[in-house]
């Protein structure tokens, strides 16, 4: 992990956090070049928020959108349905995909 | 990781979710055995329902609950007090802790 900072600087709520859980398959395969790519793209998506993501194993990319309309468009962008379907056909196990209203948000240091 | 299901096994929403993305201080200092009893802890608790966690380096632990009742008992829990007292004074550099309502869920695989 660099330095710099892991969190999204995210606005006061209520905005929208998608909560994308996942186990990947053995390999590559294209994928680390597609989600960096994919990456690019949602942080130009209008209404995107920002990001946090680890994996071990287990991965949990949490994505935060300013409203439910910026989430649809962000689906439904040609490349990224794309890559939704590599994922599925080829680089993703399993997943599962909750898309939430945050409602309160509380910092420390 | 080990090969049982990583994934919570949450009901049809809707339900909360609260995302805790945090930074650890450097060594154990007692972490490992409170953030285990924690996890016991909430697991009893009425109102829990399941829990996905990943740390490298970011930790990110997303906890889902029945209500925001079922998340404000356990916040006011007096064993879960002290642990968070010793988490701000020893454990975390910093964190994140968003409180979410699940509007919606998708699977794949």
């Amino acid at each position: 992990m660099s330095d710099k900072n892991p969190y999204a600087q995210t606005p006061e709520p209520p905005y929208y956090a998608v909560i994308f859980t996942s186990l990947r398959n053995e390999g590559d395969d294209g994928y680390a070049q597609t989600a960096e790519r994919m990456m690019e793209l949602a942080a130009r998506q209008e209404g995107f928020l920002g990001a946090e993501s680890v994996r071990d194993g287990l991965g949990i990319t949490v994505s935060y959108w300013r409203d439910r309309d910026s989430i649809a468009r962000w689906k439904a962008d040609m490349e990224h349905r794309e890559a939704q379907r590599l994922g599925r056909e080829k680089w993703y196990r399993s997943y599962r995909i909750r898309i939430a209203k945050v409602e309160e948000e509380r910092h420390f240091g």
